[in-house]
């Protein structure tokens, strides 16, 4: 369905399931199995996992108010890449660079409307 | 990032993101615009989203309680694909072909686990 | 479980979940029911329920990113009542209320850490 | 907001918010501090909290399918309440405890509809 008009929100929105859907399955599935348990990284992963999710739902919805949520996901997007880089650890890595790649396209989503 | 071992649970995350997004998209940019705001249609709709979610993220994170939820997903996405089927509108039509063919990609998730 | 040692925190927490049931109840009880079921009602009402519980969760898990969160839950949660106050109903000023006082609450959260 | 004319059905929405929020408190302030970091532990106890929520919101919304998501809540929060009993560790014992009361009060909700 083509409810999403601007290009630039749909690509917002595919950054933001994708950095979702990696720290959700780099937590389960990789830190919590290779010794990435500090409850700092923990938290800020699952903290990413959740302003992800709701920074693309508020986008598929058209809200008005997406640029408010937009601007908090690259925060925490930033915020979780730092901890992902501290690691020495090329998945981890990988990680960072897809956190970095979304927290730059929700700056821009957050910056153009606000 | 490799950790999705089973294609059939692969195929089967993407049948519930896919289910989950359509069924946001339509209830906010078509359904709301379209008439179609019964009660028990929306709440059927948001059920759907909320159930998907859930059994997306149980399979991502490899839990081995993903049948319970994939069983549970399959009864709703049903729900929801009735509700849509009654509107004989093509938009509904192929939302609720979507809600069919997730329920039966976690139908075969639930039976061949528990 | 004596997690919480900051009753500022505290109270904001029980603001947050208060303001999510609310707006939940509403919606699909009241709302949809009653005429007020403008896309642009419903989208800013889900908006809420989403952003409460986001704000919400952060401090439960003492995330360090919290004010982040609550700043963005602030503004959303004045949306919100903006949109409520609109429809001169006692069942919606009541809700509006309970926005706003999770708005002023988060907003000094937000205050104190950033 | 009376909306929950049903009592046993608003009893089965304060438990399943009451074992959500101790699930995540404890996972994220007790568990991940005190070695109860195994991969399979913090699954069952992200899964609890995912199906507590969808739960509680389900019956929240007065929804039809909300017999089907408390069978499965009811399932999910024995099996949280397992890994949490396995520890020795009075915290966690109060965490299966109150998994338990949900667990049963979900089931009658489930048995009482379907």
């Amino acid at each position: 369905m083509h409810h999403h008009a601007d290009p630039k929100m749909h690509d917002c929105i595919t950054q933001c399931w994708s950095c979702r859907d990696t720290c959700q399955s780099s937590l389960f599935n990789y830190c919590l199995q290779n010794g990435h348990n500090a409850p700092d990284h923990v938290r800020v992963m699952t903290d990413c996992i959740q302003v992800c999710q709701a920074a693309a739902d508020f986008m598929t919805r058209n809200s008005p108010l997406h640029a408010v949520m937009c601007r908090a996901c690259a925060e925490i997007c930033d915020a979780c890449a730092n901890s992902c880089e501290t690691m020495d650890d090329t998945e981890m890595s990988r990680c960072a660079e897809i956190c970095r790649r979304c927290a730059a396209s929700c700056r821009e989503m957050a910056s153009g409307t606000i």
